[in-house]
C-alpha cells in the first residue's frame, strides 16, 4: 500500500520569466519517520492555484518560495501514522504538505476533514477555494439582490464559485474569461447571465455592453486590464474585492497599477479590499453549512479539473497559469484516492 | 452697503495644462433679484479647494465646470433679502454661490450657520475641511490608539485637520508636505511625530524612516509616487483613505496608477476607500460638537489663509494648486467680514 519511497517535486530555480518545467525537478527520497509527538501523511490530493507562482515573486501573506526545496502546496492527505491521540491512520486531513507523497506534520499543522461529499470538494467547493469565494463576495463584497456582479477568471476555481453564488443571492452576474467555450459553460450551465472573452477584443467596450448600468462589485481575481476596464464602469459606492492578480504573477516585472487609482477611488466613493479566507476562520462553519446546502440543493455546482500524478504537477500549474482549466485542477496523486 | 453692480469671475477657457489666471476673466452685471420664495445672498467668503480644479477635469461626485460661466464654488454668505420665512436679512449661511458677490438662492441650497467662532472656521474646521477630515480619519480610516498615521498635502486644508484628530486620537502621526517650513509647522506647533519634505528626495525612503514599522492608515490627499511609496509601507489590513488627488488635478494628463495595485492590497489585505463628506451627512452635528470641544480646550487648531478680494480668487487657487498656502486658504469679499 505504501512504499518505502517518497517521491517529490523540487522546485530547483525561480522563474524570471513565464514558469516553465525546467524550473521543477522530480526526486526520490526515504519516505519520512514520524518523531515523537508527529504525524506522518501521504499526499492524496494537492491544489494547484495562481498564488503558488505568486509565492515565488516574493514575500506575500505567507513566506516566499525558495530554490532548492520541495515545491509548497495545499493538500489533501491521509494520516498513515501518528504519534498523536488526535488523529489515527485513515483520517483524512486538509494540510499543506507540498508537491510529494509522503510528509510529517505536527499536529497543529493538520486539519481533520469530515467528507461532505468527494474528497476532491474539499479543494474546491468545501476548501480554500469555496471559503474565498464566500467570505470575498459576502463579507467584503456585501452583495444586495438586484446588484451587477462582475467577476473576472469567472471560469477558474475561484471565480466560478463568485458568479454561483452571486447568483443565488440575486445578482446580476457577468463573468469574464479567455475562451468562448468557457463563456459558453459560464452562461449556459452556472446560468451567468452574461460572459466575456476577454482574448476577443478591448475589455471596457464589453464590459460596458455586458452591464449598461455599471458594476456594483467587481471580483477581481486577475488586476490589469480587466481592473482598469472595471474601475471606469462602476457604479458610484461600488466595491471591487481584491482576491487575486494572475494577470502579473507569471512574469518578473508587473505592468504599472491601473489607471483611474485613485482618481476613480475618490470621485466614485468605490471600496477597494483585499482579504484571504483563513481571516474568516471563526465562521467556516457558517459557510461550509451554506455551501453544502446549495450543493445539495443544485444551486452550488463543484467544478473541478483533475490531472493525474505528481509529475503532472509542474506541467498542471504552468498550465493553469496559462488559462488552460475550468473550475479547481488539482492533482490525484495516490490511484486509489477519490 | 450693498451696491447695484455684481462682480462676478468667469471661467472662460478650461486649462488644457496647468490652470492660470487667463482662464478667467472679471466680470460686472446687475445685482439680480430674488424672485418668489427666493433669497439673495452676499458672499461674505469664498472657499477655495483643490477640487475646483478636479471640477474643470470632467465629472466627478458633481458636475463638470464648463467653459463660460460664473466659476463655482463654496461660500459663506449672508442674506440680504427673502421671500422665505425660514431666512431673514443678515443671516449667515452655507452655500454654492460661486465666484460672485450676489447670487440668488431657492432655501434648498442654503444652510444656516450658528457661528461656533470667527466666520472662517466655517469653512475650515467647522466646514467641509473639518468634517472631511473628521469623517475620513474616522469613519474610513477607523483609527486606534498607538496606530501610525500617514498623511499626505499635511499643511494643506484637510491634512493638517487630520493630523490634529489623529494625534487626539493617541495615534503616531507623520506628515509629508512640500517644505521644511511646513514641515516645521506640522511638527513645532502642531505637534506631528514626524513631517517629510518630499520636494528634497524619493518619498519612499524618508516615509520608511518615518515610519520604521509600517503605516496602519494612509490618508490621501494627493495620488501619484506618495501614495506609491504609502503602500509598499502599509502594515497588514492598513486602510488607505482617498481623499483626493491633488498630484493629478492640474493636467490634462493624468499619471498611470501606482505599482503595488492591486497586488499589495492582495498580499497586504488592504483596504482603500473613497467618501465624501456629505454622505455622512446624518452625524453632522456630532462631528461638530467634537471639532468644537477639541477646538475649546485648545488642543485643535484652526488654521487659515486669507485672500483678499474676489478679484484674487484666480491667483489663489493656482497658488493652492502650486501648494502655496498653510491651513485652509478661503478669499474674503466683503471687507466688513471677519
Amino acid at each position: 500500500m505504501s512504499s518505502e519511497v517518497n517521491r517529490q517535486v523540487f522546485i530547483v530555480e525561480l522563474p524570471r520569466g513565464p514558469l516553465e518545467e525546467r524550473h521543477f525537478e522530480l526526486r526520490e527520497a526515504a519516505r519520512p519517520e514520524p518523531g515523537k509527538g508527529e504525524v506522518l501523511t501521504r499526499t492524496l490530493y494537492l491544489s494547484l492555484d495562481a498564488a503558488n507562482r505568486a509565492w515565488m515573486q516574493g514575500a506575500t501573506y505567507t513566506a516566499p518560495v525558495e530554490a532548492g526545496a520541495v515545491m509548497r502546496g495545499g493538500t489533501l492527505s491521509e494520516v498513515v501514522a501518528s504519534d498523536d491521540p488526535a488523529f489515527a491512520p485513515g483520517d483524512v486531513v486538509e494540510c499543506a504538505s507540498g508537491w510529494q507523497e509522503y510528509a510529517v506534520h505536527r499536529p497543529v499543522e493538520l486539519r481533520r476533514i469530515e467528507p461532505l461529499g468527494p474528497l476532491t470538494h474539499h479543494l474546491s467547493i468545501y476548501g480554500g477555494t469555496g471559503l474565498t469565494a464566500y467570505f470575498g463576495l459576502l463579507e467584503v463584497g456585501q452583495p444586495s439582490s438586484g446588484e451587477t456582479v462582475l467577476v473576472s477568471a469567472a471560469a477558474g476555481a475561484v471565480g466560478n464559485v463568485v458568479g454561483q453564488v452571486a447568483k443565488i443571492h440575486g445578482c446580476r452576474v457577468v463573468g469574464v474569461a479567455g475562451s468562448d467555450a468557457k463563456c459558453a459553460w459560464l452562461t449556459q450551465e452556472l446560468g451567468f447571465d452574461a460572459a466575456i472573452n476577454y482574448k476577443e477584443g478591448p475589455v471596457y467596450p464589453a464590459v460596458k455592453q455586458a452591464c449598461p448600468e455599471g458594476v456594483d462589485i467587481y471580483f477581481d481575481n486577475t488586476g490589469g486590464e480587466i481592473l482598469e476596464a472595471a474601475l471606469f464602469r462602476m457604479k458610484a459606492r461600488g466595491r471591487i474585492v481584491c482576491c487575486g492578480v494572475v494577470s502579473q504573477y507569471d512574469t518578473a516585472n508587473p505592468s504599472p497599477g491601473p489607471r483611474g487609482v485613485p482618481g476613480l477611488i475618490v470621485t466614485k466613493r468605490l471600496r477597494m479590499e483585499g482579504f484571504i479566507y483563513a481571516d474568516y476562520d471563526a465562521r467556516r462553519e457558517v459557510a461550509l453549512d451554506a455551501l453544502a446546502g446549495w450543493a445539495r440543493e443544485g444551486r452550488l455546482v463543484a467544478k473541478e479539473d483533475v490531472v493525474e500524478g505528481l509529475e503532472s504537477a509542474p506541467r498542471g500549474l504552468i498550465g493553469l497559469l496559462h488559462g488552460e482549466n475550468v473550475g479547481k485542477r488539482v492533482v490525484r496523486l495516490a490511484p486509489e484516492a477519490g
